[in-house]
């Protein structure tokens, strides 16, 4: 188990409108989140000026948000992350885990759906106990309504993201718009999720960072709508 | 009720070794934590640096930490947010309430408890149900030994902060070292509590801002002593 301590690591999660990123070595921890009406790409230059006592050239790890979540801004994030680090390690951040983190503290289910194309929801379900947080479904994304009926069985589930508002009906969902905050990623998550990722050795090189593109093809979509014409007849 | 949507805001909360702040305006959102082996003093003007799109001369609200927590580190971060805002006007945030939202998520009491002098906590209680934070015991200082005794009754008892470690026997404690984290304000909450007291129209100004100082006299110290004293007799 690597500890991460005696590493200098930067960490950036582009996921979403609120760009979240962090450095920390042995001697400081700072963490940064911004969110301006300006592109993701601007954004990231803006948190690079904050970040002036940090020499880019000597990280030992990049941490990166890889999704899924807005495919630009990943896009953006990932590919800054890849002009820091050729032939450095990598950590791949989960943005949806990044999400649930927000209710670590909470002890039961936690549904995080974040808003995809049109009547679709990037999904994942977790689940937390005493300060620990576990992976119960991966990513996923499906439409509304099938998603909806997956996380329906679940007691007492709370839900995350900006999709959180489809599930009031059932779910936990927390007070709106104040704590709509709940819906983004946190830099402090961003900071114990990749702790965690160097922690278990989960390193990859630059060539294995890409965002979590969970999309149908169109192909699959007109399947399934032939599929449930047929079931319809 | 006051939208805070329209106004320039900056909050500072010095009341750990992790400063955290803020600065908010219609147009944008920043939020900076930061921990680096400097003093406060230093740590202020580093997170000032990082701020330098902000017209300090313009902002209409200051949030500021009173505590309770480290009196050096909340003096420099009282004093500096007195310079920025003489004629201004304040809201106070509590330094318990801003480590106990780190369990907003959470559904059931939460116990914050700093530590104060040797062999005695600052402490405070707090419920969190579906996304709402009630203080049921403000800000308090006792011996470990009282605190703990007063904490006992409460079923399934969240502790935070970094007297927790005291209460492994009977409380919900988060796994160290790396959740430690959530011992710390975060600046995602010193936001959202700004936000409530402007809301609440909780406005004082500058003459009213000093660092809640909970220590009992060195008289009351004496006086239980000789009760104690007495008692045991």
């Amino acid at each position: 188990m690597e500890n991460s301590s005696n590493l200098k690591v930067f960490s950036l999660d582009t996921s979403s409108p609120r760009v979240v990123a962090c450095y920390f070595d042995s001697e400081k921890k700072i963490m940064i989140e911004l969110e301006t009406k300006a592109k993701h790409g601007i954004q990231v230059s803006q948190v690079v000026e904050k970040l002036k006592e940090v020499d880019f050239n000597s990280l030992d790890v990049i941490g990166v948000g890889i999704g899924p979540g807005g495919l630009t801004g990943l896009r953006v994030g990932i590919s800054f992350a890849l002009g820091l680090g050729i032939g450095k390690r990598f950590v791949r951040i989960s943005s949806l885990k990044l999400i649930a983190m927000n209710a670590l503290a909470s002890n039961g289910y936690i549904g995080v759906v974040r808003k995809a194309r049109e009547g679709y929801l990037y999904a994942g379900l977790y689940h937390a106990e005493n300060g620990k947080l576990h992976t119960l479904v991966e990513p996923f994304i499906e439409s509304i309504d099938v998603v909806r009926e997956r996380f329906k069985s679940y007691n007492q589930l709370l839900l995350l993201g900006d999709g959180a508002e489809y599930f009031k009906d059932y779910g936990i969902v927390f007070e709106q718009p104040t704590y709509s905050q709940y819906n983004f990623p946190s830099v402090r998550n961003l900071y114990l999720l990749t702790i965690e990722e160097i922690a278990n050795g989960n390193f990859v090189d630059a060539l294995h960072i890409e965002p979590l593109y969970l999309q149908k093809s169109i192909a699959e979509l007109n399947f399934e709508k032939k599929l449930k014409q047929i079931q319809e007849k």
